[in-house]
């Protein structure tokens, strides 16, 4: 175990090795086993051999163990649009941040592959996944309209963007072949340019 | 009033002068008034001047009174598609989709302005409308995959598609000019495609 895995619990005094992560172990794999509805967070935090109240220090709630990493998300591609050079047309812009989401996700296809299977196994998770994927669209339009990028280009490449991510990610997770999901990435952006110029 | 107001409410076994309009009518005035949440079930009936089990015949719920006509759209998208000649792009068959679309929302813009101030005031309603929108978009990507369009393109125009859509409906009820919702469709199908290619 690196010192990185070390988490300061402050609110206990003392430290507590990597409880955020051994609770997100021990989330997902109950959500695998028994299914998102079924599981407690007592549960949880028995697995991950931690107290309840350490879960909620942590999480609001079982769901949000899952959509944690999306404000994280959402930053990056807000940054790599705002740092893009000004000449950068807005679907290059975009481009730019839907690769760098790719890079920071595509290190964990089998954790994400069963994160999407709790999601579609249950109405509630898949509804807040298509919120949270509304929510990247509305920040990549704004970051896009803070560059004087006018709308509708705006929320277009915006939301362009966000379903080229989609199906990447989609694709990415069915894929058996060793294709990154940056790759699949840029091969979706080629193919939507094709797909709207009527090829 | 014209023979087209009337239903034939077969469960009471006699005429009930245009129950479901009136319902409906009651409904969005109750929602713009007071708010959804604020609304029941009961009042909205006593506004049409109707029983409440009258409400219970025509919607499930108060909710169902703003997405009834979501079933109606897909069917009219998806037998587009499916219409479309042969010989034409899969950006084409959705373009004629979300026109026939438009056409048929573009009859009414004051009453989709004041249906999108209640959805927008709500939290559920909206992630009621964005489950709306992925519902279309997979309905159109499957109408295109019965064409024999392969995925990801039937995937990617379905999203372009219903991107377009939510986009030039927006700007349609932003609009204070006499462009219509079909050509501010068409307008944003130029856009997506000079955005997608780098303009």
């Amino acid at each position: 175990m690196s010192a990185t895995d070390i988490n300061y619990d402050s609110s206990m005094s003392r430290w507590e090795p990597n409880a955020r992560g051994r609770l997100e172990h021990a989330a997902m794999s109950l959500y695998v086993e028994r299914g998102f509805e079924e599981t407690t967070v007592a549960e949880i935090a028995e697995r991950a051999g931690l107290a309840e109240r350490t879960f909620f220090r942590h999480f609001v709630d079982k769901r949000e163990v899952l959509f944690s990493g999306a404000s994280e998300l959402q930053a990056l591609l807000v940054r790599t649009v705002a740092e893009a050079p000004a000449s950068t047309s807005p679907i290059d812009a975009i481009t730019a941040a839907i690769e760098a989401a790719g890079e920071m996700l595509g290190e964990h296809r089998e954790r994400s592959r069963e994160r999407q299977k709790v999601i579609d196994a249950n109405n509630d998770l898949k509804e807040r996944e298509l919120i949270k994927l509304a929510t990247l669209a509305a920040a990549l339009a704004e970051s896009l309209r803070q560059r004087d990028v006018k709308d509708p280009s705006a929320s277009l490449a915006a939301e362009a963007g966000v379903a080229v991510f989609k199906i990447a990610f989609e694709r990415w997770l069915l894929d058996r072949s060793e294709r990154s999901l940056t790759q699949l990435i840029d091969e979706s952006f080629r193919e939507l340019r094709d797909v709207t110029s009527g090829a």
